[in-house]
């Protein structure tokens, strides 16, 4: 059955976390004394974060959310995009909100109430740069399916999802639905596996979205996809996924990214940066970086590198929201 | 008469703003459209900010409020602090506390209610790394005088205070509260002029308190002394004050800074600085440096020379709190 598709009005939309990160420097005894494992994302609860931020260091507040994230790096490249997600009628949602829309991207999710708060994540950046993610999901994990516009999906030529967002009840059904409605109007479906654990906590459902069709562009690194197949075997585990999506992405940090498409494997090197600050973010930005490129029909080679270009801008410095013209970047590099 | 001072518990105790910076890139061409005057503070209502707010780019957020800044260095620098500050009961007043507990200073002013809202400073950065200061003052205007404890004054070797808080009217009798106990205890008081503007509206009442003998250690930069004396002639401005208080300190920005003590004048080069980012905070901590090494009782040209380090520092990344361990920058150049 061929679809006939409308001209897309966004390049992106993506349903995803509304999460102000709370960003500060650690050292790895901290993160001994408080059991948290380097470089991995933990959900905790409202009072596992107030002892949490009450024992950290001083922080900035940056907006975050992986989709979103996405997202704003996508849209510093000069897509235009739409973002699903919820937050609460409290200051860090009103921040969350501004930082969205001051990139440019439409967001018209109405905040719920004052309780649960907006989402946010405490981020322990070690010195060697490292992130260890701790999330307090708040009003983020109450994003009901009504807020999933059918005009909205069909209106994006591309739906992007999170695996972080599959924790929750609500935004798993929103998601569900946003799947639907995608494929019901032509419309490709991205999906990032997000993290180790996340993949764990989900495996069957992951696999079962994978086999299913559902998803035409994967985003994952190489703990994810090594997890997804259960398996140590990274070849393997990419040739067993290939061979199930329209697009595989899977990023290796330093060793650079792959993408599987066609029966074939393309494969770039890391882009230099000076110096590593904060790695929160990389692979959104990777993501968004690539999705940019194949909006704009770039070839497999170019998605990557704009990948690796917007992935490096976004480590050399705190946050992960880029701070710098991706686009000139990438002009500079590719025209 | 002779004053017998008691060991002091505290290196300084400041009473200040309690601030938290929301810090955008802009372009010279924003700040001409909102009509912003260049590295300048303004006061701005409630509907400016959200105005002003609205139409800025992405932000982060990162405590500030100028004494409070000073504490941060002052406290990094291995000074005991405590502050004296208003935030509400809301999300930015827990940041603003969070912060300024994590570096180790004592804060115990209990929350006003949820409105006001804390205060926070709009900060546009232009690429010349100047930054335009747009205030809006919230809950940090209704400090109460009752809020400045007496054995806390008592118990500071230096009482610190901010020109900026002059403006409203519970804040300043505060202050002036505080300035009497510390003479009444023998302490020393230091004041910073603040801002040009800032000395504009309030010439009259800050001449009179150096006038009186009320300041003991005056921070100013070049345009602050040169208003505050109502002269285009620096060295008048200079010899004028100078007369008046123990220490006058002025800043220079990149031609460094002198510190007038005695009869005699010294000075220091500003620091080298690889890529200056932000100046938000600059003066805060020249005298976050200066003031810590007085309270070793260092030599002038040490207390400069810290100053100057700890000012390198904050304007070398964006917000206005040290990222840097000042302590080690300080040991490694003087020991």
């Amino acid at each position: 059955m061929t679809i006939e598709t409308a001209e897309a009005r966004y390049d992106i939309v993506a349903i995803g976390n509304a999460i102000v990160d709370v960003i500060a420097q650690a050292d790895d005894a901290f993160l001994e004394e408080e059991q948290l494992a380097k470089g991995s994302m933990t959900l905790i609860d409202a009072a596992r974060a107030e002892d949490l931020y009450r024992d950290m260091g001083t922080a900035r507040e940056i907006s975050g959310g992986s989709g979103a994230n996405t997202l704003a790096g996508a849209s510093t490249l000069g897509r235009q995009c739409a973002l699903v997600a919820q937050v609460a009628d409290d200051q860090l949602g009103e921040v969350f909100a501004h930082d969205i829309r001051a990139t440019g991207i439409d967001f018209d999710v109405a905040p719920l109430g004052k309780e649960p708060p907006t989402a946010r994540c405490l981020i322990l950046v070690t010195p060697d740069a490292q992130r260890t993610m701790n999330t307090f999901l708040g009003a983020s994990q109450f994003l009901p399916a009504s807020s999933v516009d059918a005009d909205l999906i069909a209106s994006g030529a591309i739906l992007y999802l999170e695996g972080y967002l599959w924790d929750a009840e609500q935004p798993k059904a929103a998601m569900a639905l946003g799947i639907d409605l995608a494929k019901q109007n032509g419309r490709k479906v991205a999906f990032t596996l997000s993290d180790g654990f996340c993949v764990d906590r989900h495996r069957d459902e992951f696999a079962g979205l994978i086999s299913d069709g559902k998803i035409d562009i994967l985003f994952s690194n190489e703990a994810e996809i090594m997890s997804l197949c259960e398996t140590d075997d990274f070849d393997a585990a990419v040739a067993q996924t290939a061979a199930q999506v329209e697009i595989l992405v899977v990023t290796r940090s330093e060793k650079g990214a792959i993408a599987a498409h066609g029966g074939k494997i393309y494969s770039v090197a890391a882009e230099p940066v000076e110096k590593i600050i904060d790695t929160t973010g990389a692979g959104d930005l990777f993501a968004a970086g690539f999705l940019s490129g194949y909006c704009e029909k770039r070839s497999m080679e170019d998605c990557l590198t704009i990948g690796a270009i917007a992935a490096a801008e976004v480590i050399s410095h705190y946050g992960a929201r880029p701070e710098a013209n991706l686009r000139e970047l990438v002009k500079a590099r590719l025209g």
